[in-house]
């Protein structure tokens, strides 16, 4: 072992008592209520980093939760600059969410430290802090680094775009790396290159000017049933999009890829485990992976109207509302599929009701190509640390904020994740596997070497 | 005037603070915490009656709340005996629903008592007590009169079918009287004499184990989508209800029907003021009163799924559920039309998601012929006392106990309401008119004088 190596090893445990400090403070982002705990936590953070040796170390004022930066810039102006990503805020939590342990009291049970934001995200940034900690503790870098870490990615990161924005020069880097993804269990690393984008929306249609008596019913074109008209004619029968132009940017998938990509597809009992024995359903000419990844989407992901508890109103109600949201894949934007379905939904709209489509928020896709240097490193760094050679996967979520690097700074981007399956982010017992983290750590480590190596 | 006239008059600023005193009691039967309130109004209402000189008063059991009899049955066994329903629990209410007064402390506000009940039903059965306490206390009653005041009408009468069935002799009469609807205006009376059934049924569409998170979209046939894309299809395009046979049974309106029903048509001026500008809706070939009270009805009640709240949540729902009911006229059957809406719903269900339909609660449509001497006498009886004739309407709302009395008791039901248009019952600021409060007492003395000249 690599004296980098080996200080990771010794001071193990000292990181994971780190780490467990850090997650005792509930840095909850959505709740102004916990705003002091959100500057304690970013405090803590700017410690540890000045502790380590980073330099220019600061909390940075956004208009929200400050974003803590660092940097450490010696490996020489020959050598790339890695521009990390991370956030130090985390989701609620409480007791009655099913939490068998208090959720900001962290706890090591079997392999896994279980607190509020073990793996999302602080455990991860921890990777990334006592990655340069045991490369500078022991000599130094081989490339230069920058640390970004936010406050806000739990509500958004409502200001981060701005931010990018106003800091270009501060933030000039030669690719982006974030941890703050999962692999596929302990042996099976996963490298997502791409992230779908993501616009919100919100569908209101009104009848009555206010809830009548059911009794009533006869002459009213009830909202929540034109509702159901309107949004049942969204998709067509077989199941992909109607919406006229939905699909016209959409990148076509290579033969290479769809390979790369289909590697990785759930085996039938990952789907039972959720599914149970439903059939599939879904866009034609497509595999479970790649409709997940590299297909865009459409999705109802509320529905609310009249009286829906236990038992039963006669209400003819005045309004129904569904959020509606598309899941958008490279060369999509954003705001022109809120036109598309603005047109669609206008075209839908019967003269017996009043609608109204709102757009909610909005991200772009983003990807950064298998073949990309970074993303090559990223594979070489994993398969020195894991059982098994890095899968290839497109995330069928979002990370807004990976477009804005990539849009705004010009940055490929990297995500080297490490939460396993069951980490439980956003929900009750939220951990982190130590072994992850220690491997993690390690990965890393290997990683800026692999990147030293790149051309800057 | 006549006596019983004359004291109705003379005593009307008691009667009003008698009801008063009783509005102040929040006897609310969907809510077991107000159980003790139940009693106290129930109680409350059974001294008023011994006090008035009713016999036989008690509070009798119904496996939920009490009934509260009391009949009069000197009127000699070869004059008509009238069975008068009404109930005495009310309908939530709370501020925050928009009530500009406590729901449960009543106002006098130009000619309106406003509080929770005082058109529904607890002045309309005041209107009952004070017309018999007018007549006995100025000499006789030209009728038997039998009261049945119940407490659980606001929570769907469970119990009172059974306590009818189980009560035949005590309840034996020779028609039925009710004051529990509304007419048009404070000059213009209507007599309901049909009022629809009504079948109440939940649709649980379900997919995933658990609520997943969005970003998984494109394999799973969304509940919420699945359900809209069948409730939509559960009405022809021209209004009309798709269910295979639902309009077997409907009573075709005859020609002369047809005249009376549209007298009472609603003015363009009444469909605006709820309505706005949008057009009228619904099954083709009939008019709006012909739509609303002579024709069945198919409505969504009900809609709920994933997150609606404010704001976004990237979920991708579990599970989604419409609460539907039909309105039913004679001759349909709630159960019948149960079975051939399961059928529809098992017709649209596709492969891909899990489908339940449940019964929540079902009534039987009742009509009462516009020519029954019991209806001809209530209508002299408007007339004598309002400046314009009855108009004639069949409710589109559902009292399933008119159904019982008619099935099980085998009379007919006579429904003489006084509550006006803007009586807002169900919701904030309900109100009672005085005018219409002095002026039932009255129509309803005259009505006991016509029935009386009926043969027994």
């Amino acid at each position: 072992m690599t004296p980098p190596f080996e200080y990771a090893a010794e001071h193990r445990e000292r990181f994971v008592r780190q780490l467990s400090d850090w997650l005792r403070i509930p840095s909850i982002s959505t709740d102004l209520a916990f705003k002091n705990e959100i500057l304690r936590a970013a405090h803590w953070l700017a410690d540890d980093m000045r502790r380590i040796g980073l330099e220019n170390v600061a909390l940075l004022e956004t208009g929200g939760h400050p974003v803590v930066y660092g940097d450490w810039l010696h490996a020489g102006p020959d050598k790339p600059t890695v521009l990390i990503y991370g956030h130090y805020d985390v989701q609620p939590a409480v007791m009655e969410d099913g939490w068998t342990n208090p959720p900001f009291e962290p706890v090591i049970r079997d392999d896994k430290l279980i607190a509020r934001g073990a793996s999302d995200d602080k455990g991860q940034v921890m990777i990334q802090m006592k990655a340069i900690e045991s490369l500078l503790a022991t000599g130094t870098c081989p490339v230069n680094v920058k640390y970004l870490i936010e406050g806000e990615e739990e509500s958004g990161s409502t200001n981060l775009t701005r931010f990018i924005n106003d800091h270009k020069a501060l933030l000039k880097a030669d690719l982006c790396l974030i941890s703050d993804t999962g692999i596929r269990s302990a042996d099976q690393p996963v490298i997502v290159y791409g992230l779908r984008g993501i616009l919100s929306m919100e569908l209101i249609v009104t009848g009555p000017k206010r809830d009548l008596h059911s009794g009533a019913g006869g002459n009213i074109h009830n909202p929540a049933q034109a509702i159901c008209e309107m949004v049942a004619q969204l998709h067509h029968p077989d199941g992909s999009v109607n919406v006229r132009g939905f699909y016209d940017r959409v990148n076509t998938l290579s033969d290479q890829e769809r390979v790369l990509l289909n590697r990785a597809d759930d085996t039938d009992a990952e789907w039972e485990a959720y599914m149970g024995d439903l059939p599939v359903w879904g866009e034609p000419g497509y595999s479970r992976v790649e409709r997940r990844g590299a297909r865009p989407t459409l999705e109802i992901n509320g529905l609310a109207s009249g009286y829906a508890g236990e038992g039963f109103k006669t209400v003819l109600p005045a309004r129904a509302i569904a959020k509606i949201s598309c899941r958008l894949v490279p060369d999509q934007d954003p705001k022109e599929i809120f036109e598309l379905v603005k047109a669609r939904i206008a075209e839908l709209t019967p003269p017996t009701v009043r609608v109204e489509l709102k757009m909610l928020d909005y991200g772009y896709p983003a990807i950064t190509p298998v073949d990309h240097p970074a993303t090559q490193a990223a594979v070489r760094a994993y398969a020195a640390h894991f059982p098994n050679e890095p899968l290839y996967a497109r995330g069928g979520g979002s990370i807004p904020v990976v477009a804005d690097f990539q849009n705004l700074l010009g940055l490929p981007v990297v995500l080297l994740g490490f939460a396993l399956p069951d980490s439980g982010a956003h929900g009750p017992d939220e951990n982190f596997s130590l072994t992850m983290f220690a491997r993690g750590i390690d990965t890393v480590i290997t990683y800026f070497d692999e990147v030293a190596s790149l051309t800057a």
